[in-house]
């Protein structure tokens, strides 16, 4: 990895928050260096910073931020929801958030230094979890492999280098030669903007296609495997993740690639059986109409603008998990790995 | 239709042609009269025109505005040779130029007079395929149906109501209530800023999406069926068409939704058997980084973009041409058809 880190911590109790911003890329490489809580809340809510580990840590961040200035207990509690309110549905957020409140709850000292020490935390073990689960993808990376991916689940959407993107970034660091596909990834480009950008900074072989170029790419034999993120991975294994990962699943059935899924323990909701049961969010249609600068459809027209869709676990070969590799899928198979 | 033409010609032989301005489309109606063959040509070369079959009836009309002018043999060779650098690889342009020529050859009378018939024959003609290709997809739509198009094949590509559209125009007037599901089809947007334009003028039920949404608009039930257009088709029934056909043919055998190809018999090569033997031009990377309005990846990166892609005529459940429905599709009941 040469690209610039997309979280970073600058100095100690006195420092500040600083974070790559990620809706000037791909054109621009700038920084926001956020000094209080509300700058924090700004770069969440603007998508400066965006992907579900990184908002986390980062929310961590902005609560260190809040004690450098109040230094009291008092307040506390709305600085948490402040943040808590910044991205209702990502669950990381309220995770991380949920866990600064109970280690300050718990703490003694300078209130500062504990916040710090705790985000700090929980940015190493992302990290750590992003090492784990690239060395495990990397594994599925042969020299010479062509492999496809969908929307960025890379070093820009966690503290670390990634989901499906780290097991590129390990393979890489291995030295062995291989090319990848990335899926542009509409409405919002994900894939153009931020995954070909990282993949072509740090000098790994990336080609950039649109959507829907994914299944001639295939039948022309170019590609090995496909590795993508997730936002929820049920109990039976079915995945949750960008809008056009579904898609991409069943073209790599029809040709005959393993299709594999990267995320962290964090990301399984073994609460849930089937991904049948998890909601399928609508987002502004303006996206898909309004999104590239332009208005590129007419006035008044329908959209349909899912902002994810579930794989099935069937069309799953295996999950990349920072414990290693759960295949096949079986509900067996993953409660025995995370257990 | 309640749309307004793509092309028309106005007046009698002292008229000029008139076509609809793509390029302004959909945010814009504007028309581009053209009084000489260089203004045709220059609609050809910008987009204000596209569509195999609209360039050829255009480029027929472009002869007789040259006529007006010149009214002498001399020189029309030469003009003929002028139209036909405007798109290079257009095969239907190349057919009415010729034909138009060929029948000059042979005219006696008022030249201008002369080619204004055979340009509005060939109009005329077009129109009628495209009315038979209409009645004989209507058909296949049933009322309560959901029915899924890529990329433009409606009146802006033709002189009539298109191929797979026509269908679409056709279900609707006979009073069949139903719904399109409409691809944006990237990289170049023919769906969000065509398709859908028409759609929506015409009074039909139009949803737009994102090409990566198919997969989901399917598993939800809502497609039964999926009719496109095609730009050659080979004697085995392969159908070369837009980029990301291929892949909405995979996905619908996956789901077990018929996957049709509209398209009249001037589009088939007999002369090839299989489609793995048309070659997949490559577009300007451009189109994919730049073409939206503003650049959406990064500088340098790499990009593969096919400009169309090669459906197995196995996965294609009829062809839909002027002379009825071709299924199941074998080279047999192809040649039998078209015979």
């Amino acid at each position: 990895m040469t690209a610039p880190r997309a979280i970073e911590w600058v100095g100690d109790e006195g420092g500040f928050l600083r974070l790559l911003d990620q809706t000037r890329l791909p054109t621009e490489i700038a920084f926001r260096d956020c000094r209080d809580l509300e700058s924090v809340r700004a770069a969440i809510k603007e998508l400066a910073v965006r992907g579900a580990p990184a908002i986390g840590v980062s929310a961590a961040f902005g609560l260190v931020l809040w004690m450098q200035r109040h230094r009291t207990p008092a307040g506390f509690p709305e600085a948490v929801e402040r943040l808590r309110s910044s991205r209702p549905t990502a669950v990381n957020l309220m995770w991380a958030l949920d866990r600064m409140a109970v280690h300050f709850a718990a703490a003694t000292g300078d209130p500062v230094a504990a916040l710090l020490a705790e985000a700090r935390r929980i940015a190493a073990e992302d990290i750590a979890m992003c090492e784990a689960m690239g060395r495990h993808g990397a594994a599925l990376i042969n020299d010479g492999a062509g492999v496809l991916t969908h929307c960025n689940t890379g070093a820009l959407a966690t503290a670390g280098d990634g989901t499906a993107l780290a097991a590129m970034f390990a393979a890489h660091r291995q030295g062995k030669r291989f090319r990848v596909f990335a899926d542009e990834t509409r409405p919002l480009l994900q894939g153009a903007r931020l995954t070909a950008w990282e993949l072509h900074q740090a000098g790994i072989d990336v080609t950039l296609i649109c959507d829907n170029m994914a299944a001639q790419v295939m039948k022309e034999g170019r590609i090995h495997l496909a590795i993508v993120g997730a936002d929820r991975i049920t109990a039976n294994g079915d995945a949750a993740n960008k809008i056009g990962t579904y898609g991409v699943a069943i073209l790599c059935r029809h040709h005959g690639i393993p299709f594999y899924v990267a995320a962290p323990s964090s990301t399984f909701d073994l609460s849930l059986p089937t991904g049948d049961l998890i909601p399928i969010e609508q987002r502004d249609p303006r996206e898909v109409t309004h999104g590239l600068g332009r208005q590129t459809a007419p006035d008044g027209v329908k959209v349909y603008n899912p902002a994810f869709d579930v794989t099935p676990a069937a069309l799953i070969a295996g999950l990349v998990t920072e414990k290693g590799l759960i295949a096949p899928v079986t509900e067996a198979n993953i409660r025995a790995a995370l257990a």
